[in-house]
C-alpha cells in the first residue's frame, strides 16, 4: 500500500512538472503562430472565391436572424446540418453541410487539402481540391492551416471513394465546396486529442520500432480534461456512465420505486440512502432487487452500449465481465473458509482487507466462474450501528457487499426500524443518542422493517470496464489536492 | 413585501409554540396509554385464540428464516403480500394477507371493531368480529387497541359489502382472521395524518357548523414531515416530482444528451448549468428544446399523473395549467408594452420584480389564454457576463426566463463562446479575469456555438399545481433557520 501512494506522488509531481512544460511550449507556439498568420495575410492574394470560405465573424455568431449578414449567414441560410456519423453510401451525390471540429489536417500539394472532421467521436474525411468548381489555392491554404480542434462548418458533396478510407469511421468523402471556420481553437494545445487517444500497446509497438510516441498521463488529461474528454474511450466511457445511471432509474421506477432528493446540508454525517426499500420477511429481498438491477443493467451495458464499450476497449483492452443470470450469494463464513482454504488467515469478526476482497475474488471467479457476487452476513462489528444484528448470531448481521473483479460495488443491509433496539445498539457503538435523535424518534412513527444499499455509478463504470483507476469515471474528480478544474 | 415577511415570523413563532404543545401531550398521552397498556394485560383472560394476533416479536423481525420462530411466522410462512391498491372485486372469497398502516380504527362493541388500512395512498376496511372463527374478545380488544400509523400484516377474505363503503379508496372489505402489529407506532403522535390531510375548505366547512378541527400549519408539518409525507396530497406532490425528473431525463436523452456528473464542491460561485446544448446557427434553438420538453412533460403529467393530481386538488384546489401545443414567445420589449399599456411602468432596461412578472402573466393569460409562455431578450445588464448580446443592439441579450403562472421557472441564454471577448465581457462587468481563467481557457480548446438553461424541479411541481409555497414541493427544505431534520 505506502508504495502505491509513493507513486501516485512521483506520477502527481511529474504530471505538474509535464504540465508546466506544456503550457511553456504552448505560449511559445501560440505566439509564433500569431506572427506567422499576421505575415500570410499581408501577402495574400486577391481571390474572387474567397466568398466560399474564412473565419464567420463575431457578429454573425450572435445568433443574427439575417440571412445575408456575412458569407457564411449566406452559404447556410437554406441547408440543414447532417450528423457526421449519418454520412454513409446512401447519401452518394448529395450536397450536405456538416459542423464538426478539425481532427487533423493533411495538406498534399498547392492544389489539394484533407482535412478529418469529427462530431461525437464520428470521423470524416474531407477533402479540398481546386478541381472542384469554387475551391481556389488559397481556401487550400486556408483548410491546411486550421488549427486542430476548431469547430468548422463544411458544405460538401458526398462521394464513395474506390478505395476504403483508413482511420476515419465513416466510409465516404465530402468534396468540398465551402467551409467556414465557426471557432478558431488555439495553434498548439496543451494536449492532443490523437495522443490522449493513444493506447500502451500502440505506444510500445512504436517503441519497439524505435519511435518514441507521447504519452499523456492520467494528471495531465485531468488538468487539461475538456480536451481529454475529446478522445474516443473517454466519450464512449461518459455515455457508458450516463446509461448505468439511466438503467438504474428505470429498473427501480418500473419496480415501483419513487425517486425523492434528500438535502446534501445535514448537521450529522450520515449515508448516501440511494436506495431504500421495505422488507416484508427477509433482507434477501434487498439482495434479490440488487441481483435483478445489476444482471439488468449488464445485459443492457452489453447490448446497448456495444461501439461505446468497443472505443473504451480499443484504447484500454478488457475482457468483458463473467456473470450470471442469478447472482452467486455466499455467506462472510463461506468466504472466510474459501480464503482459508487457499492459505489466507483472515479474522472471521473483521473486514476484509482490499487484498483479501481481492482474492476472494479470484477464487469465486476460479471456482463458480462468475466476477461479479453477493458476499452476506458480515460481522455485526465491522458494519454501522443501525445494521440489524442476524436472528440466530449476534455476532453477524442481515448485511452484504456486492462485488465486480473482486472490488466492492454496493453495501447494503436491513436497518434496525426498532427505535428502543436502534438507541441500544447507538449506545453500543459509543454513539451518543442526543446527537441521533430526529433520526431514532422518527421511528416511533410507525416504520416498516426495511433495508437498502449505496452505489457509486462511477465505480460500475470503472469495474464494469476493468479500468483500474476511479479517476478515469469521474468528470472531474476532487482529492485534497485537486478542486479545480 | 415587509408585511409579508412579518407573518412568516409569527407563523414560525407560532409553529414552535405549536409543536412544543403537542409534544408535552404526547408524552403525557403516551405515559397514560403505557400504564393503562399494563393494567389490561395483568387482567387479561385466558385465550385460545392468542395465536391469531399480537404483536411480532423483534427475533422474529430479524429476517428470521424458520418458519415456525412464531405465530406472526408460522401465519405468513406459505403467504403473498397483496398490495391494498390491489384489492377489488375480483378478488372475492379469496384469502389475501396484506400490510399497512393503521389508518383509523372504530371499535363497535366488545365483540367487533373495524380498523381501516393504508399503504401508499390506498385504504381498505378490514372487520375484526367475534362470529368469524378463530376470532376471540380479545383479539377484537387487541385490534381496536392499536395504535395509528403501525404497521400491521392482516389475513382474512376478501368480502364485497352490499352498501358502498364511505372514506377508503378501495370498495370491498377484509373479513379479518388473523392480525399482527408488525411495528407499533407511539400512542399519541405529534400530528395526526388525518388532520394533516385536512383541506381549509373542510376545516372552514365544519367552523361554520360550530366544529373546530385542527389545522396543521407549514412549520410543524416540516419538523415532522416523516408523518406530514403520508397525507394523500403529499403522496401526490412527490410522485409528482418523480415524474417531473423522469420526464425531464427522458425527454433529453431522447434528443441525444447525455447526462454528466459535475463536481458539487468548486472554487468559485456558479450555475448549476442543468442543461448546456450547442448551438447551430440562433438561440431560438434552445428555446425550441424548452418549448417541447415542458410541453411533453405537461402532457405526460395530465396523462400519468391523474390519481396523484387529484389527491393533491382535493387538499390544495387548483385550476388545470393553461399551456398552448406550441409555447408563447414574447420579446423583453413587447413585455415591458404590455405593461405599459396596463399602466405598469417598468425600467425597459432593468430586470422585472416579482409584482411586475406577476402582472404580466395575468396580462398574458387575458390576451393569449396561457399560463405558460417564454419571455426573451432581455437586457444585457441584468444577466451574467457569459450571456450573448443580441447581434442588432448591444442593450439586448440572447436570453430568455420562462414562466408558469406568472412565475420564473426557467433562465436560459446563449453563452459567450470566444474566449477574448468572454474576458472582456467579464472585465466590463467588473470580474477579475484571473478568478476564471480556468473557465475562459477551456474555451481556447474549441468551443462550439452553445447555449443551455437551468431549471428547478421543485419549481415545476409548486406552480404546475398552484401550491403557492416552495416549502410544500421540497421534502427537506433549508434555510438559516432550519437545517433538520
Amino acid at each position: 500500500m505506502s508504495s502505491e501512494s509513493e507513486e501516485q506522488q512521483l506520477s502527481k509531481k511529474a504530471a505538474k512538472k509535464e504540465a508546466a512544460k506544456l503550457e511553456k511550449m504552448r505560449r511559445r507556439q501560440e505566439a509564433a503562430a500569431l506572427a506567422s498568420a499576421a505575415s500570410s495575410l499581408s501577402v495574400e492574394e486577391e481571390d474572387s472565391y474567397s466568398s466560399n470560405y474564412g473565419d464567420v465573424t463575431l457578429p454573425e455568431l450572435k445568433s443574427c436572424s439575417k440571412p445575408d449578414a456575412g458569407n457564411w449567414s449566406i452559404a447556410i441560410s437554406s441547408m440543414d446540418w447532417t450528423r457526421v456519423g449519418a454520412l454513409t453510401e446512401e447519401l452518394k451525390e448529395k450536397e450536405v453541410l456538416i459542423r464538426g471540429r478539425v481532427h487533423t489536417t493533411r495538406p498534399v500539394s498547392k492544389n489539394m487539402a484533407f482535412v478529418v472532421v469529427r462530431e461525437r467521436g464520428f470521423t470524416v474525411q474531407c477533402l479540398v481540391a481546386t478541381h472542384e468548381a469554387g475551391v481556389s489555392r488559397q481556401m487550400v491554404k486556408f483548410v491546411a492551416a486550421l488549427n486542430r480542434e476548431s469547430i468548422i462548418d463544411a458544405i460538401g458533396m458526398v462521394s464513395v471513394p474506390g478505395n476504403p478510407i483508413k482511420g476515419t469511421t465513416q466510409q465516404v468523402e465530402i468534396h468540398v465546396r465551402k467551409l467556414y471556420c465557426v471557432n478558431k481553437a488555439m495553434p498548439t494545445l496543451p494536449i492532443n486529442v490523437e495522443d490522449a487517444a493513444r493506447s500502451d500497446a500502440e505506444i510500445e509497438a512504436a517503441l519497439q520500432a524505435g519511435d518514441k510516441l507521447p504519452r499523456v498521463n492520467q494528471d495531465t488529461r485531468l488538468n487539461f480534461r475538456v480536451l481529454d474528454i475529446r478522445t474516443p474511450a473517454n466519450q464512449g466511457i461518459f455515455r457508458i456512465q450516463c446509461q448505468v445511471g439511466t438503467i438504474f432509474r428505470q429498473f427501480l421506477l418500473s419496480e415501483g420505486f419513487v425517486e425523492i432528493h434528500t438535502p446534501k446540508l445535514i448537521a450529522g454525517s450520515s449515508e448516501g440512502l440511494d436506495v431504500e426499500m421495505e422488507i416484508k420477511k427477509h433482507y434477501s429481498e434487498v439482495m434479490d432487487i440488487v441481483d435483478r438491477l445489476f444482471v439488468t443493467m449488464f445485459d443492457s451495458l452489453n447490448e446497448k452500449c456495444r461501439m461505446e464499450l468497443e472505443a473504451v476497449g480499443k484504447q484500454y483492452p478488457f475482457e468483458p465481465l463473467k456473470y450470471k443470470p442469478k447472482t452467486l450469494r455466499l455467506t462472510f463464513e463461506e468466504g472466510v473458509q474459501m480464503l482459508k482454504d487457499a492459505g489466507v488467515e483472515v479474522d472471521p469478526l473483521g473486514d476484509l482487507n482490499t487484498e483479501a476482497e481481492r482474492k476472494l475474488g479470484q477464487l469465486v471467479l476460479e471456482k463458480y466462474d462468475t466476477e461479479f457476487y453477493i458476499l452476506h452476513r458480515y460481522p455485526l462489528a465491522v458494519r454501522p450501528f443501525y445494521t440489524m444484528p442476524c436472528y440466530d448470531n449476534a455476532l453477524y448481521s442481515n448485511s452484504f457487499d456486492v462485488f465486480i473483479r473482486g472490488e466492492e460495488i454496493i453495501s447494503g443491509a436491513q436497518r434496525v426500524h426498532v427505535p428502543e433496539f436502534l438507541a441500544e445498539r447507538a449506545q453500543a457503538c459509543g454513539i451518543d443518542v442526543n446527537t441521533i435523535s430526529t433520526y431514532v424518534d422518527s421511528f416511533r412513527y410507525g416504520v416498516p422493517p426495511h433495508g437498502g444499499f449505496g452505489v457509486g455509478l462511477e465505480r460500475v463504470v470503472m469495474l464494469f470496464c476493468a479500468l483500474g483507476n476511479i479517476r478515469k469515471t469521474s468528470l472531474y474528480p476532487r482529492d485534497p489536492q485537486r478542486i479545480a478544474p
